[in-house]
């Protein structure tokens, strides 16, 4: 049995775009187990298996329950460890939750105000209410004057960017010589903004440019051929 | 024969305040090799050994000299494989980039201003007028007027450490279980302060007090017994 992952959908129930599921599924494809998912909308909490904590990605394997990217990640490495490693090794995972806080805590919300108002063209109509009230209270602003003069932040977003891009410099992959769970968390925020906007967010070359190209064609082109607004 | 050390010194040459020479000196004590440590002022360039980048911290370690701290880090984990691991694996090296080139461009810059008049006073006083000149051009300003207000800025460099404090309050150390080379990278960034001046950089409580403490106590109090300014 396959494992089943509750992944974020638009109003195209193919439209994917959730970054934290998207480490779940470059995740899962980096272990090489299938995963069968399942659209899920934000105000679609009562649907999720328990427990829960009302959010996705929420992955369920032979009825065992994991919820929270990191849980999830960790969980296919403990259990399937004959399968190629996401962290290579016990420092490899200590020091990805680094990365993954630094994603947490500065990547998505320098991401969040420029790509909001495409996010909430992307989600389903019904969700759409939810979405404008809990955006509106976490920006402390409109959607729509959240990404108004994106362009601007660009170089300030850049900037940001610089020790991802200094890393990238110095070897192939945030994992090395291969990629790893740290290159997972880079490419679902890229995928975020890629599945639901047209704004160029990223780099157009440079290290960070080579490494997204590179990401997208992993895993059989999994991000690659993600459906798109 | 012992590994040599050159370390950069104030004006009291038992003054060692670099952040990148703390670096080296945690992770020597890390692997547990003795090093012996030479007081290096920036004008003595032509005192190191060749080859060199004209820049501390340096290593020679019976006659092959090692520059640049990353590389120096990487030689006595390559070198001495059998001693403790500063990486944890090949994961957990790679992934140590990431946090140390987030030192670099987002860490110590932050830093910088708020200490540099105090490493002014520190240096040695052949040392002040190339001190003086080289971080006026690159702050753009004088030293007393990026010091000047410094207190204000602390709330934005507590927002800053966000990742760190994530992280740590997830796991006891950057490096998981046990200290890697990753915290010794914040150690001797705090240690840069720590040593030359008395402005309360610091968070006072919360987890990344709790890991600086842990961390002043390793190796015998290799940090905790520093001399300051």
């Amino acid at each position: 049995m396959s494992i089943v992952l509750y992944d974020l959908a638009g109003g195209d129930p193919d439209l994917r775009f959730s970054p934290r599921c998207w480490r779940t599924k470059l995740a899962l494809a980096h272990k090489g187990l299938a995963a069968e998912t399942i659209p899920w909308r934000f105000r679609e909490a009562a649907l999720l298996p328990q427990p829960n904590q009302s959010r996705v990605p929420l992955v369920s394997d032979g009825g065992r329950v994991v919820c929270d990217s990191w849980a999830i990640a960790a969980y296919p490495e403990d259990t399937y460890p004959d399968r190629p490693s996401l962290f290579r090794g016990e420092g490899g995972r200590a020091h990805a939750r680094f990365l993954n806080e630094w994603a947490e805590t500065v990547l998505l919300p320098h991401i969040l105000p420029m790509i909001v108002l495409d996010l909430f063209n992307a989600v389903d109509d019904a969700d759409k209410p939810y979405f404008r009230q809990n955006r509106e209270a976490r920006l402390g602003m409109t959607l729509e004057s959240a990404q108004e003069g994106r362009q601007s932040r660009l170089p300030a977003f850049h900037t940001m960017l610089a020790p991802v891009r200094a890393t990238l410099a110095s070897q192939p992959w945030l994992g090395g010589g291969e990629p790893s769970y740290a290159d997972h968390i880079i490419t679902a925020a890229f995928m975020w903004s890629h599945c639901v906007s047209l704004f160029p967010l990223l780099p157009v070359d440079g290290p960070i440019a080579d490494s997204w190209r590179r990401s997208l064609s992993l895993y059989g082109g999994l991000a690659a051929t993600a459906v798109r607004a």
